[in-house]
């Protein structure tokens, strides 16, 4: 977005009421007439702006898209998502989020859509991703660490955007080892985080974020309807995408700030205050057999800690969780 | 390429000399002047055939090419090799090798080109690529292996590779971990491990070798002739790169085998009788400091313990190695 938009865009949103043309004029350094051409501009894009004589101009509303210039317009991180690609509709953002990479995209590129064909879920699975109610997004980021922590990074991001989602909407969603976010044990979110990398040093990650949040009921597939839930339905009311993008970038950027100046230690304690999975008994479906046991934990690598009636405990790297 | 005409080659490269066209016509169960025809398309690829009459056909040489049906009609794996692709110039055979693998390549896929215009190497780095002299070869690999565990590939392709060499050459190489090889002290080979992974799952592994075969001494750029050797200036004598191709393709199957069946423990011990790096005091630059000290051994994920003045063994996981 240009510059001297974005910025009449902040001070429009800034203002509850109007701002006068002058006022802008001064504030971004441009003419009258500058100021009038860019708010055409901003009308173009689906801006509602009233304009006023003697008043001067009135943001009345926005877009209801997840565009680049409505997303930058209300973000505040310091690096993440400042490289935005929107699409109406993708195989899979993280398809495109990973060939960004390889391309050389810098870390904090971010990947949206409205719509995802063919959404991709974790272990090669799909992930159901309709047209305009959820949040279809993949960041890029180039963390200097071994594979070994690579995932640290799903933990993190459910942190994130469980406090993303908190502060947007009030919901106190709960973290279902290793990359589901649930309300009332129904899947609201859920983590893929992937990753390129030499064998002894990453290259990069994709991190997708797929978030239910404005379907009805009647949105899911029967499969799912027992399964998943929305934002919507746990609110019982709707809910903003473009907030809740704002707020899980700038949440993720927090979060991540907080690893990279302490490691994973502070990022285990938030999980584990947010997590349902610890105490339960559950069975662990891994690609070596089954696991049934009450989990006790996550190491330092985000492995669960599952204790048998033995009393034996096995570290579970990968695997599929239900409570028993 | 054409399995009668992979059978007919494999018969003419058996026999040393004639074989009638009656006998290849049994053997491969079609007409002989479908034989002929079979023996025309060789001639058009490189090969040359002798006929004489009431005697038959005998082989006389072979083209001077790494393309498919010259490796295939040589090659004895399982399952290694059977899908490759050559390419006489490409950018670099590990950027072909992962599109191959997004796409779907089955594990065992190889990409072999004559000339890389952009090879890559370890950290970053390029490597050296020149057309017509080296192997420049990728492999694609599905292993079922936790990402910890990629690293071992690297030391498995360094064994494979040395033993390919002994057989094919009689040079003994010896291996600087963690991924070259070298003659002398100077480097022959160098290996490059690549993957693509969920968090906790390996989608695939991507292989790299390249190994310096028949370059002169003035063949390499200034800033590498003391670092670098061919195998053609250690053996002082030019050599067959594609029996050099199939020799490595078998190791490695072999060698992958054994990991398979008895996990890393022999791959190991094989490792450790070949290397130079154990035991030797040496500095090991790592993206977090340098640490000095003598080489112990490796551990069960490939790390080098490496054990400083003060008694204290750190594990190298990452870092470039300089002998003191």
């Amino acid at each position: 977005m240009n510059e001297i938009r974005k910025q009449l865009l902040q001070a429009l949103l800034a203002s509850r009421g109007f701002v006068s043309g002058e006022e802008l004029s001064q504030q971004l350094s441009v003419s009258r007439t500058a100021i009038w051409k860019h708010i055409e501009e901003l009308r173009k894009e689906g801006y509602q702006i009233e304009a006023v004589r003697k008043q001067g101009y009135r943001l009345v509303a926005e877009p209801n898209t997840l565009s680049p210039s409505v997303i930058a317009s209300h973000l505040r991180t310091k690096w993440l998502g400042h490289d935005l690609h929107y699409f109406d509709e993708v195989e899979s953002t993280q398809t495109i989020a990973h060939r960004l990479a390889r391309e050389g995209a810098p870390a904090g590129t971010v990947v949206l859509a409205d719509h995802q064909q063919a959404g991709k879920g974790r272990l090669g699975r799909t992930w159901f991703s309709p047209k305009g109610t959820g949040l279809w997004m993949s960041l890029v980021v180039r963390p200097h660490i071994p594979l070994t922590s690579v995932p640290q990074l799903t933990l993190l991001t459910a942190v994130a955007v469980l406090r993303a989602v908190k502060q947007t909407t009030s919901i106190a969603l709960s973290i279902k080892w290793p990359n589901d976010l649930l309300y009332g044990g129904q899947k609201v979110a859920g983590i893929l985080t992937e990753l390129n990398a030499e064998a002894d040093r990453v290259n990069y990650v994709v991190i997708g974020v797929g978030l239910n949040v404005n379907q009805e009921a009647e949105d899911f597939p029967p499969e799912l309807s027992s399964k998943a839930i929305s934002l919507k339905l746990a609110a019982q009311k709707p809910i903003s995408r473009k907030d809740l993008v704002v707020a899980i970038l700038q949440e993720w950027e927090n979060v991540y700030n907080l690893y990279q100046q302490h490691g994973f230690g502070p990022v285990k304690t938030l999980w584990e205050a947010h997590t349902c999975s610890l105490g339960q008994r559950i069975v662990a479906r891994t690609p070596h057999g089954q696991v049934e046991g009450v989990a006790r934990g996550i190491t330092d690598e985000g492995a669960l800690l599952l204790e048998d009636g033995q009393g034996h405990v096995h570290r579970i790297y990968s695997a599929d969780i239900e409570t028993l």
